[in-house]
């Protein structure tokens, strides 16, 4: 069974709680249940952590080597500008799938722009809780085109 | 049942044929093939269009209104600088999604940029014909919500 | 009796039906019987067409040699990118009259820039259904000056 | 009857004088002449005042609140950089017209950029003279809609 | 016998009839002949087409494929933005040279830039006709080294 | 008893008459009370003056020398712009804070800028008619120091 | 009794042992003495905090929520690139100020720029230790204010 | 005799007071004396005059026209922004000259553009007080010139 | 007989020797020989030049001033920095033609702009030594229609 | 004996694992194997830390006060944005030596920019693990002069 | 007895050759001797020079030291890219003063930047061969200060 | 006995002479002693060069091809724009290091760009002469290597 790392970035663990109009109503436990529904669905193994830690989201995607397969990452505020991600995911070399909640390209000038996404494999935005069940399965047609 | 409208933008109709270490080899039919599948598996009907024309999309787009309940769109070239397709999408109204066969980050700089995103509701990219499964599964995402 | 072409722009077809915030509820045909009344009381004969296609508007224009003594020209998104558009009119050399029905200063930053104002005789932008009134008068005007 | 305020901005006073190959060979006398005969024929009733001061215009569209329903205004040279002008023409509220006696897309790069055009209504430029007499007309069509 | 599309873009079918200044005094009937005396001298069979229309330009390079040995195309102001010309020439992968009748690095700013042009062999400006029979010079050299 | 002077840029004399979503409702004299209160209570003696001509605000700076200890400045407007200003603020040499009631930061791009800021002491902005109060106990601050 | 939570960035554990010419001679335990005797003379509890790491902000940011009324936040380097830290504020949603030791504006251009004052309520920059005294000032009359 | 108009701008006024490293010692006065005796020295007629309000400059120089026959002008401050000092200088159209005491490449970026340079038949800068004697032998030869 | 003066820049002299993959495997002498049968085939003469340094390459062109009809000039590196060259072109005012043996479109970014080719009469990149040949015949036309 | 803090930066931990076309294929524990054999060579004292989290980067450098005479230090991706280490490096005032494996200038656009190098004393870049052994040796040296 | 020594960067040897309407008609001897006048007249001795060699200028500009008192350097096109010239100026420390035939701010964007002048004294622009007797003028009065 | 070959770029012939507060106090010559006694301790041939003209460093750079194993160069002004010099570093193929006595990213903003650094193997800054000894150490670690 493949396993896939869910990584969520700074902030999200506010999720429901504020900012409702931009990021929509559900708090993260709930975005959870949705993602491990999905993988039991998909067949796949997922595990899922959220830290608001630059440095510790490296060290969680170092840390995937050997234990996954793949990861799907939320890099929230730091996918604008955290190059450290950018080289822990080139480095690691594990096909990454990039989401976001909201729709990047609709909102300021800085977010359009991903400096992790170009290591990525792909990228998906904008459609609330439902970018990390689209990840999913992305993540689920590479691995299976890889094998 | 939901109707979703399906457009290729310019060039895909050479898919297959050629530059197969960027786009992949399958053939713009295969992919079709595969919308139509994934369509009748998530109970949504969908109709299939090809254009190189860039005013022939922005009347695909506006005939939409009223048959269509949502857009799938790969503006493909397009993407980055028709302003017509930016504003048939945003006067048309209708829940559109992007999607991009290639990681458009990964590329040129321009690719980067789409002027046709921010009045998508979202945008997938980098995972081949997968784009557009997802992108009909982010469709009826969108589509039960208005519900 | 001076002939003025009116041509009309990509997406310009839907007015009235959607977004009417930004451009007003009334819909083309009610601009056209507006041009026409105004083309009657200034004394000018106008033909009116409208096309999303950029290539149809750059022999639209080609065609108009000859035929007409001006040009009162709604771009609409092709102000911003169409050097097409743009060379067609410096190639004709008809006095031209670029008209937008929204404020373009008032918008998104891209919207200021006109790539085909520079070749045109004057600009009028912002007044709504009016502008094309304005843009007869305008030309009236020119083709009085230049006798 | 409604009132309307005219203000020619910075060296419109030499008008006539010099440079006739840009703005033409009306002196301000006659161009206000034209503007009277406009607003006669349009049933508006028009002040005119011209100041090189920037502060002074800046007064001048303070004291339009009350005494006037709307001002046709040609910045000239302060079109480009008076913010002051741009937080006065806001702060009254009233609708404003900005006209420019040249097409300022086809000069100087810096000409195109107009900091006062996104508070005001909308913009007239390039047909000379006449663009008061179209600010005017603009003014009229604006101040009917509004009752 | 090696085949050679020859594909002129916007605006050129007005050749000789204005702006001769800048494009010289030849119509595009006169270049036309020329083109198919230069292909005749140096064993080349040549076809030519005339378009105003992006998509019908990226269709017509499409329609090369098998048919023809190279391109010589003079894409006029789609040069500057037109990125669906772009991935044609890359997706037909045909031997593609880019030429214009003026000095594009002599004129407007915008017109030095060649968005076509990376993914052409070679580029050939300024040379007012003469760049066609050039252009079917270099086609023969390349198509020669080819072999 | 030292002694400050309040000097109000352009349009600040319009202040709670409109625009008030923006800058509050209170009129510019309410402010001024408050500015007098706040001098009194802090035991510092102030002139108040209002201008909306640039020439006037750098007469005023200059006319500061010998007769006042600081200077608290809202050049509103002029903030963005006016180099004179700021080599008033530089020629005097007295210690000058520079107050925005609005958050500068939080409005369109251009009013991030400030080219006064780089020779006054300080910056407040964005708490309404609170930051001359806070600027006259900054300059209270800066001048106890300097004793 | 409102509670107002203070926060310094990184490298403000040094003040008062280096670059004294910039940040002054005051080690930060004396900045916090000013702190607690300015909040104890206005009535509004405060507590104190000083990280170098920018999730560890994030996170004091995030448990301000239910504890505190408002912030007074010095994010020392990370005010020119992290959007974390203002994701986090506009998150929290509480009355947050900005302040700076030093002016900002007469510095590296790069400081001249600050990611987090556009979703903070203002900026105090440039007193030394006196813009903490000056952020309780204006968070008491923010927090009055709201009441 | 010919005559020159004299212009100093904003801020010089205060020649000699201060600032001393950058503008040097002499008061404006002592200027002035060695701008008249180098105009008697080269059978000169000066007149001389200082504002530091662009309305005023721009009078001033309109007031030349007829007058003067040439003019040396310090800009000062609105050298970098005023169009309407520019666009005055135009219209009028009287042999300009520009200078500056100070080196403005070798100070603030913003020093080293200059809008009125560019209409103006030279520019001289850096030398000090020197820089109007220059100013009015340049004068001399252009007019001589012109004879 | 026409004369023609061919200038090989710097490193040209290096060519066939290294990076054969951008340059091609053609020595210099090699080329040199395709330019002379080229010429004479022709009935052009030619005389040819090669320098590593800038100021020699000026005096080359200065030089060409009565003993050549027309200039073919490879610039190599200089093409993107050389105003001396570029200014010694427009000074000599010769037709005269830029060369570029790989196409500049097609590399590091900066290559393809040209500070030379504004004043030159046209631009031929990208086939390799053919690009010489071409060269002398646009030379030839040039000079044939100048007759 | 002179004491050198040696800090790696984010993702060195994973050297010799992955990318070894980049960065080569030696593991961080090799490299620190030669770090401590060149500065036993050279009369050296060394620590050797690595850190991902910046915070904690910026801690080491505090500490480094008093400790070490010296700091060598690879910031790897904190290289192109982290002010923070900036700052830290700037207000511990230690001689400081930057170093990198790979050479900045030959990679991405991004890469040759770095935030820290300008309060640092000296740069080396790209021989691999020898830059810490070069860097080494340039500490020696500056420790050497300091004397 | 002071010494000047002048330099006339590249292609100044063609003046009055060619492109009179730019720099005037005289040749460049003529200038040398208007130099030479005026320098009699001042009191002055001086060199002349021509080099059309950024690295003979360089040179010249090193053996000026000892046997110079100042530098007048028309530097030409080295003017906007040379670095090299700019560090010989500085290195030498000699006062130096930059003059340009031509009004280089009224030419192509380009031309108004020098990287030159910010290590010069001053900069004479505009008035043809004048620009070289006011410089030695201007050198004059430096001179006489130093003392 | 592995050559390597020393050049010293612009304006380095005159160090030691001026300017010691940016680059030291050493003559040239003393530091070519430095390389001399560094380059026997390790082993390595040299020969030493300098030299003011961008041509001859060019030709220096070709002549090494045969005689010479790596380069040290330090390439002073050019550094910043002479692409001849970064192609024939390109052309030759040697190993290369770039060496500059001081930081050049605590300097004038332009100096930080480096042109030639992308084609070389590394880049040694800020440590005054000892950049060349390092350089040697670096050139040595590059040979070993490569055997």
């Amino acid at each position: 069974m493949k396993r896939v790392l869910i990584i969520h970035g700074p902030n999200l663990n506010l999720l429901g709680t504020r900012e409702v109009r931009v990021y929509g109503q559900q708090p993260l436990a709930e975005i959870d249940r949705l993602i491990r529904e999905t993988a039991q669905s998909l067949g796949l193994e997922v595990a899922i952590c959220q830290s608001n830690h630059e440095g510790e989201i490296v060290e969680r995607i170092h840390s995937a080597l050997g234990d996954f397969d793949a990861i799907v990452i939320n890099p929230a505020a730091y996918t604008h500008y955290s190059i450290a991600i950018r080289d822990a995911i080139a480095a690691v070399g594990l096909p990454t799938i990039e989401v976001h909640l909201s729709n990047v390209h609709a909102r300021e000038e800085f977010r359009a722009r991903s400096v992790t996404a170009p290591v990525c494999r792909g990228q998906i935005s904008g459609f609330g809780p439902q970018v990390y069940a689209l990840g999913l399965q992305a993540a689920k047609a590479l691995l299976g085109e890889a094998e």
